[in-house]
């Protein structure tokens, strides 16, 4: 038994963890957070976070990875829309930060991290890389995907990054799907058309 | 005379404050630095830091302010490149912004005070809506203007984001000519295409 009474090795403690070091994120920024803050707020011993976690920018990219949980996106690209594949994707992309800004998750937190610590924007490189473009219709094996990859993350980053922390109307006021429409071509484009 | 010797009302000395700042946001990032330090490293009171400006906040968008002077894309839109217009304003803000970090100013701590911060994130929009967006050939007066600078401003950062942030390559590697040609007809859509 831990000083907290916790079990250590209890199936859910690690999800507690996360849900914690969200909510410690959000409220604290990157720099402001600690892995001693995030054990208080799960009512867990600091030795337990560490046994988990390999160090903050390791909790961040867990407590980051529900909102980019490519599930969420292909969900909605492989819906019935009649919207380009493009729109689609713009669309889930903004809707699940949109969810993800309403339960206490920030883009900003996230982008916080990863411009203050090369290691997390590393980390958040390779989370990508590894686990969303696995799902997406980028074609695989194509000599020019890294090319299609690079672009399609950035105007998505982009339009997030217009959207919750430049805040520019009206792409911080408009609605996922008007931004899809606005910007699905560009992902068509990046996506399987004429590039270079 | 201040403690430090220095004229308090020299012509170059808010220069010298802004230079200072723009090496200080570049070593520590925002949140680790201070109007205290800032006033160390151009050797001058605080008080005359605090003199010329309203806070970090307004020191920062200063310091930022050369980096993003939009005399410098002016100068690549203006050029005899064949390339379309959207081409040479991508490549005009990637060489810029590859200068700047060249010379100790970093895209990553301009980003990390906009995140951290949303006054920064607020005086940042405010200076791209009166100081860029009056030097571009995105017609004003039109109703969807707003709408065009927004998405271009949402393919630009996001480009920068990739490139100096997260840095995925190719777009971390590539020259800025070879981004504008992936980019351009993205911005030539956005500021004179169909949107919507």
């Amino acid at each position: 038994m831990t000083p907290g009474g916790r079990r250590p090795g209890h199936a859910d403690t690690r999800g507690e963890i996360v849900d914690a070091a969200k909510r410690v994120f959000a409220a604290k920024g990157y720099d402001g957070a600690s892995l001693r803050a995030v054990a208080r707020e799960a009512g867990v011993d600091p030795a337990l976070v560490h046994h988990y976690f390999d160090g903050k920018a390791d909790l961040f990219v867990a407590a980051m990875a529900l909102p980019f949980d490519p599930r969420s996106v292909a969900a909605h690209t492989a819906g019935s829309s009649p919207a380009s594949m493009g729109a689609r994707i713009v669309e889930g992309f903004l809707t699940m930060w949109d969810h993800a800004e309403g339960t206490g998750s920030s883009f900003a937190a996230c982008v916080a991290g990863m411009a203050a610590s090369t290691s997390v924007a590393d980390a958040m490189r390779e989370f990508v890389a590894e686990r969303v473009w696995g799902n997406t219709p980028v074609e695989e094996g194509e000599s020019d995907s890294p090319t299609r990859h690079a672009l399609v993350s950035s105007q998505l980053m982009g339009l997030a990054f217009t959207r919750y922390i430049m805040r520019v109307p009206p792409v911080s006021t408009a609605t996922p799907e008007e931004i899809g429409r606005w910007a699905g071509p560009t992902l068509d484009r990046y996506i399987s058309g004429p590039v270079g």
